[in-house]
Parts: C-alpha cells; structure tokens; sequence
C-alpha cells in the first residue's frame, strides 16, 4: 500500500463502533481513501503489471444483481466495501484487490493522488448527478473535505459562479485558494429567510444546484429554501437520520432532492481530472503521517487540532516523512 | 362554457380563501377544470374555428422566461392561471383564452372528458417526472382525483404492477374498477415498518417508484421508505408546509424525491389517452350539476357527503340535466 | 432446453457461414431464442432452483469493463453470446448457462413465450433507446418479426398511433392483428415524397419516432426523411454496410439517428410484458417443429414457403407436435 | 449595432443566392452574429434600459407551437430569424428586435465579444447535445469557426482530451493556440482505416464522442468509424445534402448520430463562458472593418485571403479601426 487517507467514517467507526445499521462486532482494519503498488496478479489479469502504480476504488459488487447489470453498481446489496463491517479496510501495508477495480496512475499523478481519488470520486458522483454543466451556478454547504472536492469538480464541469458555506473561517480559505467564486461564514443561529437572501444576492440570483455537504438540518432547510425553482438539491452530507423539511416549498418549484452513496463509473473520471491539473487535489493534505504513527494521525483527524483538512497516512515511507 | 369540474383548490379558497401565499383578496371565480365551445376567435388564430369543441389548458404563461423557453412553462413566475388569485376562473358562461392553450377535441370525445384533462394532465406529469414505463412496479399513495388519474396513466405507460393505498375503502374500489393490480386499505396510526414490509410483500419487492398523491406525512414517510434504491419518489399530494422526514433513508439509497407543479406539455399526451380510449376518465365523474346548482355541487365537494370522486358542473346544461 | 426459435441471423450463418466479420471457420451449434428447465445448479446459485423453467438471455458479458459497469453490456467487446461464432448456440436438448442470466418464468407462462423474449427484447430495446412512451405517434417499417415485436412494445408503452409497413401483405395482416392503428402496403420503386406523403397524411402528421426494421435503403431513407424534427430514427434492421441517406435532412431537423444491438436490462421488463398479458407474443409463432425435424423447421425458415413469421423448434417435445 | 460577424452562411447567400430551400428573391440585408447598444425600448420592456450593451440572439421563434413549448424553440417552423430569406438581417447601423432575446452584457464584455456569441451558442449547443463532459474525450473534425468555438466549449465543459483535425496548417495552429490537447492535419484522399487508427492512436483509444465541423463526406464517415461503442457523433458541418455511409459501423455499436441545428437556451451559457474568462473567443477575429468597408470585408472572408477565422464589421467605429 502506498498512500491511505483518513475519512470522517473511519473516525466515526473507531470512535463509536457503529454507522446507523453499519455495526463492528470484531476488530477490523479501516482504511478504504487508498492507493498502491501492485507486488502479485493473478493469472487472468490483463489490465495490470507488477510494479504498476494504482488507485484502488474500494467496493467490489456482485456483478450480477440488477443494480450491477444497470449501472449503478454502488446500490448492489452485495458489495463488498474496505471497511464497512464486517469486511476490512486497507490500511495496511498489503492488500488483495479485484484488478478491475484497480486504476493505473500515469507516471507524474503520485501515489498520494491516487488516494484522493476515493473522495474526488464523491464530488465527481455529486456533481454528476446534481447535472452541474457549464454556466451553472452552484451552492456547496459545507467546506469539509467532501464539500472541497465537490467545489474543485464543479469547477472542472464549467460552473459559473460558486459560493461555499462553513462554519469555519479557515475551510473558507481553502475553498478560496481552490477556486470558490465566493464564500460564506455561517452563523449558528441566523434566520433561515435572511441566508436564503444573503445567497440570492450573493450570486445575483438563486443557484441552479445546491449541493448539501454537511449534513447539518439548518444547511439542508437552506438547502431547499435557496435553490432555484426546477433546479436541483444534492443531499450529501448524513447527518440525522430524521430531519424536518420544507417540503412543500421544494414539490411547488419543482427543486428535484437527490441523495448520493458513494460512486459508480466515477473514479476514472476523477483520475483524468488530476491527470489534467484540471484537480489540483493535494492541496487538501494537511497532514502526513508513517504507519507507525498511525495513532497519532486519528488523534489529529478526531480532534481537529490544527485543522486538518485531509490526514494522509504513507505505509510506504520510512521512519522519516 | 361546456363543463367545468370542480378541484379540492376551488373548495379549499371557497372556506379557507387562501392557498399558502395565494390569498384572495377580491370577489374571484372559480374553476380551472374546463372545456368549452368556441364562440369567438382572434384574427391571428389559426388553429381553432367557431364551433370547435376545446379542453382549456388553464395556465397561460409569460413564454418569455427562462422557464418558458426551456420548455417549463409551469414553473414560469408570471403565468396567468385560472382561478388562482387574483385571477379569475372559468366557472362561468363565458370566458376568453389563449387559443393555444385550447386543444380542439375529436368527435367521439365528450366536453366532460375534455374538463377532466387537467386533472388527467397531473398524472400524465407525475408519471413522466417520475419515470413510470413498461415494467415499472408502482406505489400510489391516495386515491382521491389525482391518485386515480395516477392510477389511470400509469397504468396506460405500460406499469406491470400497480398497488394503491387509501383510507377509504370506496375509493380503493374505484381504483380496483380502474385497473389497480392491488390495493391497501390504509389504517391511521400503524406501524410505519409494518406497513413498508406490506407493500413489499403485496408487489413481491419494493416499488421502483412510489408516487404520493395524500399529502399525508405518514403516507410522504412510508413512500420513502418503502421506494427501491435508485427509485423515485414523486411527491404530489401537498399538505402541511412542514414535515419530518428519514432524510438519510433516502439519501443513502439513493431514491430521488421530486415534486411536482401543475404540468407543462402534458395536455395533447392526455387528450390522445382519453382519445385512444387508454384513459377511461368517465368513471371519475360521481355528480353532475347545473350552473344553476353550483351552490349545491360546492356543499356535495365540500362535505364528501355521497362519496363524491369528482362533482361536474355543466354550465351549457338547461333545467334538467 | 424447451424451446429454441429460429432467428434470421441463424439462417444467415446456415447459409452464407457469416455475418459481416463473423464468419463461421468450425462447426457451429445455432440457436439463442431459448428456453429450458434447470436440471442442474452451480453451488453459488441463490436464483434458481432444479426444476424452475427460465428463458435464458443469450449473451454473457465480462462484467469487468466499463461497458458492463456502465450499464451497457451488449456493447462488451468480451460478450460470450450464443451462435455468435465461434461460440456455440443452444439449438440442443442440454445446454449450460450463467444462471443470472436465466429468468425464472411464473407458472402461467409458457416455455414458448419464454423463448420469444429473446425478440422480444430487441423490440423492449428499440422502444426504449427511441423513446417511445404515451402519446407517441411511431412508424414501424418492416413486419417481420423484430418489426412485430416492436409494435407489440410500442402499443404497450401507450403509443398513440402505430403506422407499420411491409411489402407483404400477409404480414400486415399479423400487425393489425397484433393492434398496428394503421398498416402500409410498401411498394418496390415508389417515390421517395409520395411515401413521405402518404405516412403524414395517414397519421395526421409526421411520426415522433420511427423504428426502421428492415434495413432497407428506401426504407431507410423513409425513415429519416418522414420522421419529425426533433424525433428519433432507431435504426433496427440491418442491410448492406453502406447507404446513401439525405443526412443534411436529418441534421437540421435535429432527428437523431440510433442504432441498436442486441438488448441490455430489457428482459426482464419483456417478461413482465409476457406476464401480465400486455405483450401476446404466441401469435408470433406460425410453425412448430420437434427437433428430430430441425431441417424441414431451417427449410421452412429459408424459403419462407408457408409464410413463418416464427418458427420454433421443441428439444422437449416428443414425436408428436 | 456595435459589432457584426461575418458567417459563412452570409457569404453563401452573396455568392449562390440560396442556402438549400432558403431562396434569396428580393434584396436582403445579412448579418446575423450581432451586438448593439439599446437606442430604445418598447413600454413592456423590463430587462433593458436605454443606453445597455447587448449581445442579440438572431431567432425570434412563434413562442406558440410544440417546439417552443418544449424548450426546443430553434426548431419552431415559424421563427424569424436574422438573414434567412426573406428575413433581413442586422448589418446595419440601427435594427429592431425582441428585447427577451437581447442579453445584457456585463461591463467587461465587449461589444466584439458579444457578436461571438452567437458562433459559440453553436459550439455550446453541439457539446451539450454531444454529450462532452468532465473526462470525455472528444475528437473534433473541422478547424474553422465552429469547430473553433467547439473546442473552447469542450475545454471549458472538463473534457480530458481533445484532438481537432483539419485540411490547413494555419487553422490547426489557431486551435493549439486555443488549447486542443492534439492536432491533426487531414490530407485528401488518405486511407479511411489508417485515420481512423491514427485517431486512436493520438487518442489512446477511440473518442467518446465526435463532433463534426466539416461538412465533408471523408469527415463524416471518419466520424463515425472513429466514435467509440455507445458514443455520439454530432453532425454540425452541412455538406452535400445526399452522402454515402457506413451506416451499419454505426448502428450495431450503438454510436448515435444526431444533428444541430443552430442554438435554444445556450446564449445565456456562452456569455457566461466569456464573462468568466472561459471563452477565450477574441482570438477568433482575424480581421476587422468598419461598415463602410464592408465589400472589403466580404471579399476577405470569400477568397480567404489572409487565412482570415472570423471578420468582424464595427458599425460603431469611425473611419479609423
């Protein structure tokens, strides 16, 4: 393995053992942002070599189901997925892998953007499906590290005019630093109706698109409030597994609500994007840490202290990063 | 004037005088449910002569707006719709329109049945937006007019299997006379998984698209959670602006929850259904009243007293109808 | 196996020994319109069961590129597909399949009717590629099977009005017995505008889609240049590699031009047609054969003496049909 | 009128006097790629003030019919549009036109910029019916104006690779100059198998989709032998109107074909492209003039003399440019 990154979901398992159904029952490797060098394949792979570089999309479905046989294989029931209990994660420093599933890196993409593929993937999977296109306008809620790619892929698609929201100053300044036309400080508390017209006159108008990278209920009232009529809100973010929406406002404009699991066909795009410079990912590592360290490298991801945006973890590096 | 029907909007201005922000304000007539007989004709018109029998299509919009030019017409900020305020309906004897928003009706179609498009036309833009096809297991939550006209278009796009649910056993049997495959008596206050694992166990699996035609927040919960990943869920029915949600049910399955507003480029879809004879709508009239009587059809609308479907005024009928 | 039908590109191979580059270099099995009963089952199989009776979709793709993982397997380069040399085809009494690929057939339906999906399916794939759907006017060119089938699809899908065209008489009979709202008697060296005419004035205007299902030039050409601006040609039949079209035509009317191979995803929405009685597709059938008689059925097949629409062969069956 | 293009259709209709069924019979002025400043305003006009820079879309379609109800107004068989028999067109130095269809330039937009809108709502309207997005990767034939303004659209929609082709050296140089990724000069009477594999080759492997600038029987079938399986040609150069191609190539590898027709709804995206700074497009003009010169002007973009893209007429501009 040559690059692992830490994801909030990684936290959350190590933290409380459990993501809604999603319960550790036995001790289980995490890890599922990841990239490699491939050291053995099997007899019947053709699309690798030994040595070759890799991104490593984490799920394998079945490839049999319907979901798998439409398209949409991130919805196959029997997918089997680096680190969601019971199967484990690949935070390690060897891994078997279907090849298919394996995405040779070109020479001058690093081992460290092949791991970022796993959550550019999202922002690719996000965009795709909100139908970002060129000229749009778009509001990402969120600054966390979901809300960063989707901000760098809706960037890439063409979008005219993006505002992004946080709660926190310094996010803010990376959305700016890549790329955000505008940027928006949150305040808990703030009346619902005075965002929606801080957004329109930001913008100068409503948003075509909203995509909801927080999870948080008053983002995704915002969500919904803000958005054009006939346009489309992307729920990204989980949080609550209940929340309280102005749904009649959403069905009377016609303001289409989407969710999003993961990806599906998304990571060879998300590779052509850094091959391109088109993403310009790394910026999101704040953190590097060895494998040895790998204690320390959650302790960042799980307080936050200093602000980490993306904690990468190097297997393959020695004592010194 | 031929026939005018009266909607659950014409009852709900007549005791409550308002519709969310809508509020009437001034004396308005009612009525958008419409067919008539042309009397007069513009000097520009080409597609319409004196005599012609017509459906109204109510809405007239600005056709200058993005919305318009982008073949959303329905979502157009300054449309001129019937009955909704301040304008005035077309309950009455008379009544001018935009002659290409009159769709000249063929000889075997009745004014009743031309009336009974605009109610025909939000099914036809429910099953559109929500992707109904050959093949598809559909859930319809309500059996009231729009459920049934639901019922009626799904059912003519090819639907294999049709299951609806209502709390009044007399609709549920004018769905089964209609071509339902299965119905549900819904009971209030049951249990929301039980009533999930019910409507899988009637379909044999969980619906590819559920559309909602209450307004209920029980039946909006149960039509997210019963829908199949990657399903839709079209929300139709509107009632309480607010309601709670498993926002994450949907969202990590990725159903698709959509609304709906009136309809655009739906009207010459229903009419070729009622022409072809796919939509036999007749079966939705219960009552029948003169102009003369319009007091007493608006008391058998407001109260249900009789079990009413859809109660039809026919304001070019005499005395005795 | 149960039932084996006898396709056009079967008698081809028989013939000529290939099929554009297809060529056959080794004795081949045919036949890939079949049904069976399970006599055996792989371990890993959860779907079926000895003794169920299935229809078998022919081709088995890689599941590994991204046509597979894209939704689109018929286009995998690495499809294994029966009668496609050099694999062999299932015209046998025992044959052994991928069981995902098998389709369980309800009680009420026939082993016949299982092997007729297999049309049946390009008829669901033409429909749906085209975008056949409620209201629709179409023009199906060619009645021959595939022609047949494809209206049977596009009646149940709620087209309005179904023109269809051959240059044989008996086999416009079959059509509007199968519900063709108009049948159109194609004479050889007619004139190109005079057709054109004929098709907008039978169906009150040009068609919204025509699926052209002979692969005849003139038909080809009837079909782009009577189709309306804004429609869709599917391109179903397959004739000489080169044609002349009057594409400028097409172009600037924005009728775009599909082609079609094979199916993908649509078998089981054609045995659900099957199932619930929309799609009648026994009357298809006009010839029987045991398959001790398997070249009198080719016979038949080839000289089209007796006027086959389908002709199908019993592996099942004793001496006596 | 600030700035008016010079189109090769312009030039046609000098030169031939008729574009296929377009007969000029009476004297017409031309020019359709327009830009003014707002001299007066009708009293119902909102949008517009007296003294507002504005970029005009040519077409004024009936707002009334099938097509423009359906979002696909440029296919209204009743539009007005600029410089098509026996409609004048607007080079000249005052012109009057609907103001929905006049769009308001931002301040550093020029007037110039705001004539190049109209080639580049081609180029917009070919990638979005194309289907170009983030990663594709494009194969463009045709160097000229609008295979030009193609690929600044194709860049600017995220696709990864992009190789434009071309009869001439100097055009190819334009398009390195505007980004394509590869170049391609096409040499007459070439080898059609040996494109195609230089194609691929430069591509490393087959385009997704090809957008077809030329006009050309060679360009057209390189087109589609070249697209990749379940890829799209768009058909934007109009040659002769009869062409011979290898229609079955297409077909059973499901590349569609699909045509253009000038622009509906992506005005308001090319300007949002140039106010961006994602269109580039002033490199386009070549060569300018003041209306005086017009003849000049007409007799550059007809020879070709001095390799001219795109001549632009200032009416605006004194004596001196």
């Amino acid at each position: 393995m040559g690059c692992v990154g830490i994801c909030g979901s990684d936290v959350h398992y190590l933290v409380n053992g459990r993501i809604g159904d999603f319960i550790v029952k036995a001790p289980m490797i995490i890890g599922h942002e990841a990239s490699g060098i491939v050291k053995k394949v099997g007899k019947n792979v053709k699309n690798l070599n030994i040595g070759d570089r890799v991104a490593i999309e984490p799920g394998v479905p079945c490839r049999m189901c319907e979901f798998c046989k439409g398209g949409r294989y991130n919805l196959c029931p029997d997918v089997v997925f680096c680190a969601t209990p019971p199967v484990h994660g690949n935070l390690s420093r060897y891994y078997v892998h279907a090849a298919d599933f394996c995405y040779k890196l070109p020479d001058h993409v690093s081992l460290e953007e092949g791991a970022l593929l796993e959550p550019l993937s999202v922002g690719v999977h996000a965009c795709r499906r909100g139908g970002v296109g060129l000229g749009s306008t778009v509001l990402i809620t969120g600054a966390g590290p979901i809300g960063l790619v989707t901000l760098i892929t809706a960037k890439a698609m063409g979008a005219e005019k993006i505002l992004i929201s946080d709660l926190m100053d310094h996010r803010l300044g990376v959305a700016k630093d890549l790329g955000a036309n505008f940027v928006m400080l949150s305040k808990p508390g703030e009346d619902e109706k005075e965002t929606v017209q801080r957004v329109h006159s930001i913008l100068g108008g409503a948003p075509d698109i909203t995509i909801e990278c927080s999870g948080a209920e008053p983002s995704i009232r915002l969500a919904i409030l803000a958005t054009k009529s006939g346009g489309v809100v992307m729920m990204v973010g989980m949080g609550a597994p209940e929340v309280k929406i102005p749904l009649v406002n959403a069905l009377a404009r016609e303001v289409d609500i989407r969710g999003l699991f993961r990806y599906a066909n998304d990571y060879q795009i998300a590779l052509s994007m850094v091959a391109s410079g088109a993403a310009n990912v790394k910026k999101l590592v704040t953190h590097n840490f060895r494998i040895e360290d790998v204690v320390e490298a959650f302790e960042v991801a799980k307080t936050g202290k200093g602000n980490p945006i993306k904690v990468m973890i190097h297997p393959l590096k020695g004592k010194k990063l």
